[in-house]
């Protein structure tokens, strides 16, 4: 568990900001937070998701904390950095939550002031839905953190990290290269997010319902995505997310080619590939 | 529900047979089975998943009963019908729950005697195990049905099928052409099982479970597959799953190459309107 003592500072109350708060208050640890929006702020508070917080982020109040956790698309934790990065305080470790990390972790270790360290972090959790409304400390149980430290970073830094992904409720934490993050992440996540968008637009399904099994809905859950956020994160991993359709797009045709030829020996061959594949991924 | 005299035969105690048996000896129907495994009848008895069966159709055990439900492989049916049709009582009303239909019911009809009517059925409620030894009468609770008649139906049959339906616990009967109901599950269903086991067989995974959200889980739970089942099915609907396939492909070729492009206005109007209609299919 992290040093009770630690102060954290959660810069975005989105989902995901606000399910760390959650998860962390749990914990009893003291929890800032910055936001936006005075609506936001306003609700934290009343729920008691954090000790205190701002819209207008000083070095009185950013000064204070000892971890600051961005839960922001990338751009604004860019754009943050470059106007706030004064504000913090020497020493401070920084993390975040972003989907992506080559496009992000370099450029923002860059750019870092050299007494601030930066490790970047991805929570493999999410709901169908968004804003702090939403936040649920439980989305973490059983989930999967995913810690994408480079050569910049210390091995002390990089333990308090992970030991923030275990006081979150995380059941597994990784270590990643960035890139390996991304190829992983496009495969894993972002492909199966391309697919679902691409299954639930190709035709007119209002009519549909009637006649569903489970497998559509399963395969579309997550068509119901917020695209400012995916949109995004689809573009800064690209080159990468570019290849995994590729990919599965090749393995989809070897499917199809055996259809067509009635070829039941190649069909059968991939379905108890699959079967046994799938066995690794049961909870 | 079913009028309570009616006799109902079971062929084939797999998972769906069994199923059927379970969820109507609930309600108080008097089940046969015939299976041409020992074991599996002896398994059913102990069970008291039926109250009578055999391994060996007679006219004396096969021609006691009103209603006969064929839960067998598209080509066993037909084989099953070819060899012992002679055996059913006249007037019995014939009933299945294959995932295919053009390929099935008409061949079925043509070949039926003249005083038998039989009517295609298809339960969309599975499991990704396989053997009497899974069956659960709770599948098909808050499940869709679907009766597929032709011209040669009579409406008392269709009726009387569709009442089969409510009696076993679905929550919504449809009526569709087999031509339609080919194409909706064509889509609906095989094409979703066609992109679960290209996504698990397009590269190695076993590494990976340490990196997933549920995204992945979900769109591979179907990965798990019943591989001589599901070859037959995907060929008996060959030309409509091929142009499936193809639909979607071209959707998914739609959105790489938005992204390819650095398009964010395709991207974000794809996503909403992705969003915009899974919620049609919210349970």
């Amino acid at each position: 568990m992290l040093d009770k003592d630690k102060r954290i500072l959660i810069v975005g109350l989105g989902l995901i900001g606000g399910s760390y708060a959650l998860a962390l208050k749990e914990k009893g640890y003291r929890i800032g937070a910055v936001t936006r929006s005075p609506e936001t702020l306003r609700y934290a508070l009343e729920q008691g998701m954090i000790d205190e917080g701002t819209t207008l982020p000083s070095a009185d109040f950013v000064g204070g904390y000892d971890i600051v956790v961005f839960a922001l698309y990338p751009h604004l934790l860019l754009e943050w950095l470059e106007q706030y990065q004064s504000l913090l305080r020497p020493g401070a470790l920084l993390t975040d939550v972003t989907g992506v990390k080559g496009s992000v972790v370099y450029r923002v270790q860059k750019m870092l002031r050299s007494d601030l360290e930066f490790i970047g972090a991805h929570p493999m959790a999410g709901r169908e839905l968004s804003g702090v409304q939403y936040a649920d400390a439980g989305i973490f149980r059983g989930a999967n953190y995913i810690v994408t430290p480079t050569a910049a970073n210390t091995e002390a830094a990089i333990a308090i990290c992970e030991e923030l992904g275990r006081t979150l409720g995380f059941a597994r934490i990784s270590r990643l290269s960035p890139e390996k993050h991304d190829e992983m992440i496009g495969f894993l996540s972002q492909l199966t997010h391309c697919i679902a968008v691409s299954l639930m637009t190709c035709r007119d399904t209002e009519h549909l319902s009637a006649y569903t099994g489970d497998s559509f809905r399963d395969l579309t859950r997550i068509a119901r995505i917020n695209g400012d956020m995916w949109s995004e994160l689809f573009l800064q991993n690209k080159e990468e997310l570019l290849r995994q359709i590729d990919l599965f797009s090749g393995q989809l045709g070897r499917l199809r080619t055996a259809i067509e030829n009635d070829d039941t020996d190649t069909l059968k061959e991939m379905m108890r590939l699959s079967t046994e594949r799938r066995a690794f991924f049961d909870k």
